[in-house]
């Protein structure tokens, strides 16, 4: 048990959360250490959602609300730690859920499908012979999508992906939405919009979004995005990080 | 099976160690998200060791090598990880090696114990009642340690170390000597020496070390350890990893 008080609480439940997950087969190992990765840039982020990614998360649901075919992509990691936001957002923003796996397994589709379900999901893509059609330039079992999915979908929404993914989507001629911690990762700078914030954090902040800019007109939306500049983004949140790295090392170091 | 030429196939195959080590029962889940922290900030550091490690490693060798009873804390990653050099550097520095678990079980003392014996260890502390005795301030199976290891010792090395146990060891009056890439913990603030380096680098570089310092004076060894300042190395590593935000951001998120 953690204790409620302890200044590490929710970060320790999210931790509990993701092994747990992993006994489970919906999370695999290489989840447990890129989850690793993410929470050393969230640590230096202050742990907080930045302005920058309030922007940059107004300007994604303001692309999926304009978008003809939006997706949301789910691996492991996403569906045991937002399963159910995952959810309310596909249904605010009519969009499809596709079970996208980098460490394929049907066992893995299965359950991870079965999580989706019991959080509410009346359909989910890319499961097992669903994913039938391929990305190109992609090796392996990685590239299989499903046709009415990821395939055919104008807009998708990748949280936590890596870089290889990222840029084959693109290249496609798909908008790539991306939610990843580190503002230098090739899957941050390849997105078209690219939110550097914790998915426990921003997943929710984007259903909060998703149901304010609903009823917005198809020019305002259009200006939201017009208004977005990634690399613009990126650059800031990176400054955010590097004040990180002077805040907590702030003479702290120098005077132990 | 990693391409030999891949960019990352170190860090990629050292992941898949973990992984493994992680089936054996060697590692725990927490010990996958604790390396993929760890990652991040090698990744900032550029993942070399620096010349301020180095400067690290050569005070921490000397201080072993002055010590009346050095012993070397082994947890799961660390046995994974680097296991021979382990053995081989507690054989050059008379160190005794003991196994000392955030996640204690006998059976992954046990498995751990085996995987140093593979490597020729002799003699392995702190596996089941050897360790009798308690750590002061910390709480349930975290504080057992070895009466005759960690418990007489005057130096202890605890590569991969968290604050609260090197914060206890401290108090106990010990010296002790952390392995740990983010410079802003507080394992790295309380050791009396820290080497922020990767463990798969830092160790085998102590190996050399010990062998090139073994015949050295106990006056040039206390020289070295004495013009050893960690407040001021540590604030030299963090300034490396405020480099490393701007070399990996430098330009090139602007121009995407």
């Amino acid at each position: 048990m953690i204790p409620e008080n302890h200044p590490r609480a929710e970060s320790l439940r999210v931790r509990d959360r993701l092994v747990e997950c992993l006994r489970r087969g919906i999370v695999v190992e290489q989840g447990l250490i890129a989850h690793g990765r993410g929470e050393a840039f969230d640590y230096l982020l202050g742990e907080r959602t930045t302005m920058h990614a309030r922007e940059a998360i107004r300007a994604a649901v303001a692309m999926m609300l304009l978008a003809e075919h939006p997706v949301i992509s789910v691996n492991g990691n996403v569906a045991c730690l937002c399963a159910r936001d995952v959810v309310r957002l596909a249904s605010i923003l009519n969009a499809r859920i596709e079970v996208n796996l980098f460490y394929r397994s049907y066992e893995r589709e299965r359950a991870i499908e079965m999580l989706l379900r019991e959080n509410g999901a009346e359909m989910v893509y890319g499961v097992g012979e669903r994913a039938s059609m391929s990305i190109p330039e992609l090796m392996s079992e990685r590239r299989r999508v499903d046709r009415d999915g990821i395939y055919m979908a104008d807009v998708v929404l990748v949280p936590l992906e890596d870089g290889d993914r990222t840029e084959a989507l693109v290249r496609m001629g798909k908008k790539v939405i991306a939610i990843d911690l580190n503002p230098l990762s090739r899957t941050a700078r390849s997105a078209t919009i690219t939110i550097v914030d914790n998915v426990t954090r921003a997943v929710p902040l984007m259903v909060d979004m998703a149901s304010r800019l609903r009823g917005a007109s198809i020019d305002d939306l259009h200006a939201i995005v017009n208004s977005f500049s990634n690399a613009g983004n990126l650059e800031a949140s990176l400054a955010v990080i590097r004040d990180g790295v002077e805040r907590l090392g702030g003479g702290e170091v120098g005077s132990s």
